[in-house]
């Protein structure tokens, strides 16, 4: 299977343009939601519950992972790589970069997301890698991922919040703006108004979609691993009715979300005090 | 010690108001940063949590307990009286019960908190075993939260929302709200601005902080067995420069936190799948 992990639900946004583009494959996904949000905590603590969430993936049969959640491809993708050797890890960041150098005329881009995603660098140094000329601006919207959440897609309120994220960018005379954020593209229709025409949004989820499918078809021995019949399975850490409502509003469709097994719990380390 | 935990920071606010009101005695404090919010997840999910987070205050040598965070007051706090039968538990629902059938006139009393604190219904329950002739309505207000973490509060557009939240509830002809969520007294101001002069607002930090007071001048047992020396200790079990600043903002002064020796993960039990 194709596995697929997240913070929350939100990464669902990314199984639906997988599903698009790779009909033919069986999904398994992961959802923390009994931890979620990653985006406002440390790098260390989203390194560990990555890797606890590649975990479930790999133990209950996924084949390659795509790391949905772009706090966790920011700040945990080469800790998963040297942890999973054998496994394909692909994460929303780098298609991202690919989709926007290709898009800016000005070299001048945005990126909006959680705190620990801007906070990250990762746009900067990866894009400085490919090309030192361009500029890059990031702007933290702790706010976009609740008013997704309370289901507020259209609301004054959220057009105003967007508008006054998008003002520092906008000054900085961004032409491309990347959505990093799994919950961001619910929000794009809001995003591109108050963003004006002049400005190309990069949707992470296409982009992700696209490489996954691009390196299926150049790797045949991984390509012949995954299972092609039976049921997509969608597994959170626990369940509310607000994240099947949620859920459903991600993929456009009644999802079954199914409790995974298993239980998060503090392990008290002795220490001297 | 005094042991007081939350989901997070926002329990600071009790913190306070337990200083101001009773400052010889030395306080522990543990905030679940790492899996911050509570409000958004189960009452399963809520109660182990909340059991955890007991248990780290009382091996850190708490004595009582104060459950800061109205979630897992709301869900938890049967459930941890049960565990842990000789420890005083206090929790922030019973004594702003207590407050609110006080001041309320015409009987009509709102409640604006997290998902999980009002869909539980515990202030209707807890109400109406007291007096069944009083209206209880609720309302839940999950952008309030993200938005005093982003420290908005003077902002147009929380007030715009604030105004949103408390219409339906001014509609039932409420006179008294109480406050049930840690977060929302830095919001005061707003929500009274709101909410109009004919209703009176009830904050929980204060009514706890008078509950335990009262409770330690009666009891003069435990009260013998409280530290009286050294520094207040306040844990988080994640650390980012993002939750010492509201840190701040929810003391009035600039806070040490200290980071928690405990890890939470995942535990998968067996399964058959």
């Amino acid at each position: 299977m194709i596995g697929v992990f997240d913070s929350g639900i939100g990464g669902l946004t990314i199984v639906r343009e997988l599903v698009r583009k790779l009909p033919e494959y069986r999904l398994i996904y992961f959802g923390d939601t009994a931890r979620t949000p990653y985006g406002t905590k440390s790098p260390e603590t989203i390194i560990s519950y990555a890797i606890q969430d590649a975990e479930f993936l790999l133990e209950h049969g996924a084949k390659i992972i795509v790391v949905a959640c772009h706090s966790a491809s920011s700040v945990a993708t080469e800790a998963l790589r040297q942890r999973f050797p054998e496994i394909p890890i692909f994460e929303v960041v780098s298609p991202s970069v690919k989709k926007a150098l290709a898009v800016t005329r000005k070299k001048v881009i945005g990126v909006i997301g959680t705190r620990a995603t801007v906070s990250s660098g990762i746009y900067q140094k990866k894009i400085a890698e490919i090309d030192p000329e361009v500029k890059v601006y990031g702007n933290a919207c702790p706010l976009l991922v609740p008013l997704v959440e309370e289901g507020w897609l259209k609301k004054p309120e959220t057009r105003r919040i967007v508008k006054k994220y998008l003002i520092p960018l906008k000054m900085r005379g961004i032409d491309t703006l990347v959505l990093g954020c799994t919950h961001y593209p619910l929000l794009k229709p809001i995003i591109q108004a108050k963003a004006g025409r002049r400005i190309t949004l990069v949707d992470p989820a296409c982009e992700v979609a696209e490489e996954v499918a691009a390196f299926l078809s150049t790797h045949p021995e991984i390509e012949a691993k995954l299972s092609k019949n039976g049921k997509h399975q969608i597994y959170v850490s626990d369940l509310t009715e607000a994240f099947e409502q949620v859920a459903r509003l991600f993929m456009g469709r009644k999802v079954n979300l199914l409790k995974a097994d298993c239980e998060m719990y503090h392990v008290i380390k002795p220490n001297g005090s």
